[in-house]
């Protein structure tokens, strides 16, 4: 579908919604509604489509270029960042509008109350997006697919070249560098040693691959806006009785899940099927996290495969689903697919040999 | 300064300011109050501070091992975000305090709609927090210092192995790799060549170097939690005129923005001294953004060096000064250093020659 065919089906969502225009500043939702990926930091960056399916994209006049040729038919609307915050261009842009969505999860509160003040009546729309930008086509579930084959490719060259006494820091450089050279954007490999992997978001370090070490390597990285993201394990040496039941659980969790993911089920479902069995074995470790998220322009993206979330599954979703288990002193295992919900059930878009990889 | 004596010192400003608690949610600020660095993707991680210096860290129980070790006098209070989104702890952290300053350019609008319903008066922050994150002390300037270092040594490593024929790509993953190597997180080159580079957002792509071309590296990476980020420029080949001529405008405006970075001045006496200079020369290009910000726990943190900002600096402050002309046909000349405010006036972080490398 063509950036501008995305912002005729938001604009067709809005009555129903009883909003005069819609304000995405997500820079997901801003490339996915006209093809522009910026560059935020302080800056104000957003996409306004008012009812009738016009609008414009707001960027700093430092994005003239690339704004210049993202491939949207609404307008290109810039400011001067070292003289304005923005806000008065964003207000040319509706046009009197003023009941307007705006990204919740993403916007934030002085900007809110900036708009807020300026008279506008802002109204929760992430759902409303995401309800697009959710249900991936064929084009976006190809892109998603060749980013985690990139990755499964990558997955060989770990394999092959990791040697104890490496690193974490020089393995995760080595395959940051392999991502890039890929043109891999965001290179995001996370890959951690020993009893380091039971923490799951720790930072890799000066820690030495050892002989009777857990490893978990978490791949992730975007090829032309899509992101693939996979975990594998592997052991040096022969594995440990706990690292081989604690891999039989995760395998068995990772069954389960992605099992569930299909249309019929909630995101809870999801969680609730890998939940089950992680948690039957504390004598092995914790379940710290839920089943996955959604992936796609964003890494991270909503819905959220939570306990918390009855979000029913729709044809076009891909899911990380991604069961694992923890102890603080012995390390992690933890399995990840991107898993795309179809009619007919689960497919797996990073399909690679889940098997405990012995080094 | 320990991480507790900067919550003490926060407490010490909740008086004067009339509240009850300060809720920092960016991962710079709840890294200076608490040396925990989280990874927050969609989950709530904050730090409370109340009147008295009493508080917690809150943050998910996935990352409990790191909060575990984290520096910090300050309770921890760990949420399972497969099951909350986390407000319930952060309102058991608050213990009945009321009005409470937030981070407004970084607490979500749905975050602050949540917390507004639950009866707590919001007052914007930030300035507060950022009082005493701006003036770094001398283990932080060494830290920022030791960052620019490291990048130092990579422009050698850049400059002697460039070759005609590389692509963007090639070379800032090159880059990207050596700066992780030797332990840099969140590793940022930002190399383009010829007209390319003279958009100063652009992405890196396919192009390869060009004799005759231009090229603008920008390279920043985080080092032990502070940052140091730097440009410098080179031309592959006998510079053109245009070239010689950016490069001499900008030069003069760095000097004049370096010389202008003093107690005494506001952040946008810094950004005059540049902007007089660079758009003098319309003939040669535009001059598209500001001339810095502040730099340390965050690349770009407040106050940042705009024409809008009349924040006066004040000694301990780090800047980066980064004037540059832009040229969409040509290219682009940016020259950058990290400048600390002292009492005797500028003192650069960052010392390497500034010239036009010729390739």
């Amino acid at each position: 579908m063509s950036h501008d065919a995305r912002v005729d089906a938001l604009d067709g969502l809005l009555k129903e919604a009883g909003l005069d225009a819609v304000l995405a500043t997500k820079d997901a939702s801003i490339a996915y509604l006209t093809g522009f990926w910026g560059l935020q930091m302080e800056r104000f960056f957003g996409v306004t489509v008012r009812k009738g399916g016009t609008g414009a994209l707001i960027a700093p006049s430092l994005d003239r270029d690339s704004v210049g040729q993202a491939p949207t038919g609404l307008d290109k609307a810039l400011y001067d960042a070292a003289k304005t915050n923005g806000l008065p261009t964003l207000h040319d842009t509706l046009k009197g509008a003023k009941r307007i969505g705006v990204e919740e999860d993403h916007l934030i509160w002085a900007r809110s109350k900036a708009l807020q003040e300026a008279g506008y009546e802002l109204v929760p729309a992430s759902d409303l997006i995401m309800e697009l930008r959710a249900a991936k086509d064929a084009e976006e579930i190809a892109a998603v697919k060749h980013a985690c084959a990139q990755i499964i490719e990558i997955y060989e060259d770990l394999w092959a070249n990791l040697q104890v006494g490496e690193s974490e820091i020089d393995v995760n450089a080595r395959v940051a560098y392999a991502l890039a050279r890929r043109g891999g954007s965001n290179p995001g490999p996370h890959i951690l040693f020993g009893a380091h992997s039971g923490d799951p978001h720790g930072s890799p370090g000066e820690r030495t691959l050892q002989a009777g070490d857990v490893i978990v390597a978490d791949i992730s990285a975007q090829f032309d806006g899509y992101w693939g993201d996979m975990t594998r394990c592997a052991y040096a040496g022969t594995p440990s009785d706990w690292a081989v039941k604690a891999w039989d659980v995760v395998k068995e969790a990772y069954d389960d899940a992605v099992a569930a993911t299909r249309v019929g089920n909630t995101a809870r479902d999801v969680d609730a099927a890998q939940r089950v069995v992680v948690e039957a074995h504390p004598e092995i470790g914790a379940c710290l996290h839920g089943a996955g998220h959604a992936i796609g322009t964003e890494i991270h993206e909503p819905p959220f495969l939570v306990a918390t979330s009855e979000i029913p599954l729709r044809e076009g979703m891909i899911f990380t689903v991604e069961p694992g288990i923890y102890h603080s002193e012995i390390g992690g295992i933890r399995l990840e697919d991107d898993i795309l919900v179809t009619a007919d059930g689960p497919v797996n878009l990073s399909p690679a040999p889940l098997d405990l990889r012995v080094l």
